[in-house]
């Protein structure tokens, strides 16, 4: 296991797995004409809000660290909303996701900014940074991490516990289907989509749901050109 | 001004105004007693959600700090729904406020369980713990504040600068009523209400309209007993 983000730039040599992925630090400079030139590719899911979502590229990033219980609940009245906008639960999910997904977009490029996370050589050492780096910066939790396959593509980030749920006892009546913390899924999605790793991100197991632990699986999605790629090289 | 949370109870003996009010610190058990009596008496304004969204009370409530920018992103999601979901501005502000009321009521114990506020004796100290220890704990900023009128029930809290506000350059087009952070005013009468305070809450001045601050007024309303309660001491 990875311990930190030293660590994990002192990684970088040992190439473990060939899979090479652009996640690495940059200036703000560079994140801002990056996000320049990327708001005309990618279709932010925020509606209306869309294009005043975006934070001005003049403005530096500062790192405030807040109470999550704000977070927690306004979270909590954004799930609530959806249930009375959409009678699916499916429905409900699939916003969540695609709310987060366009979330995630925005958050990943300060992330970068603000963790000292370097270029990851592999899947594993990606899934590290977010249960360790990324989850701890935003959720104050670092999950367990298990892969899930041998090609090494699919794995797991196993919650013990779950800040988002704090205020909830259990899912509301009628809601057995709700994934209620979806939004999670779309972030880790929208995020890497931006670091061109495209992966499936679902709840595979839910305490709200009865299970014995809250179990996020995300599979990587191995684009056809990548042998193509490699071979270039 | 008062300058922290011990300076707040060396005052207590001052009592500069004889308005006297129930905001003291509470033992877990206080607050969970409490907060059974009263979940009965208010409305939780959070639909459908509403009854699965308190903290059970065996569960310690936890300090823990996160990254703002993930609350700040899902709040502009949540506007953005209500953007979508409501055609008028007025609607999309009222439903906020409401919203913001039902957090503001959950938010409160916890805060006066954390904060080690004690009993105020005029409004001048509820306001200086609202600027200096509620938004410091929340949204990591100490708005300045000033009193409007003679009889001292008239305040308002001032922010040089609004995280909420973080990653959006201008309102949407077409929703030049929004009041975009009316949660916070939702909040602030709610956390009052649940100590018998009422009080009106609304923005005065915002950036986002233009102005040169942003402005929360309170005006706290004398209750029509408040004269009675006060001969029977």
């Amino acid at each position: 296991m990875i311990s930190d983000a030293d660590h994990l730039a002192d990684s970088k040599e040992q190439k473990q797995e060939s899979t090479e992925v652009a996640l690495e630090s940059h200036s703000e400079e560079e994140l801002a004409n990056r996000k320049q030139s990327r708001r005309k590719e990618i279709e932010g899911p925020i509606p209306h809000l869309s294009s005043a979502m975006s934070r001005p590229a003049h403005r530096r990033p500062e790192y405030h660290k807040i109470n999550k219980d704000l977070f927690v609940l306004t979270y909590g009245a954004l799930v609530a909303q959806l249930c009375k906008d959409y009678e699916k639960d499916e429905d409900v999910n699939k916003y969540l996701d695609k709310m987060g997904h366009g979330i995630g977009t925005r958050l990943v490029e300060d992330f970068l900014a603000r963790s000292c996370v370097r270029r990851c050589h592999s899947y594993s050492e990606i899934i590290d940074i977010i249960a360790q780096v990324a989850f701890k910066m935003y959720l104050g939790i670092t999950p367990s991490v298990a892969c899930n396959n041998s090609s090494r593509n699919e794995f797991s980030l196993i919650l013990d516990k779950n800040p988002l749920v704090e205020f909830v006892e259990e899912l509301p009546a009628g809601r057995t289907s709700l994934c209620y913390c979806n939004l999670l899924c779309g972030i880790i999605r929208g995020a890497l989509e931006m670091v061109h790793l495209d992966a499936d991100v679902a709840f595979l197991q839910d305490r709200l749901k009865g299970d014995s632990v809250t179990e996020i699986g995300i599979t990587f999605l191995k684009k056809p050109d990548e042998k193509k790629y490699r071979r270039k090289k």
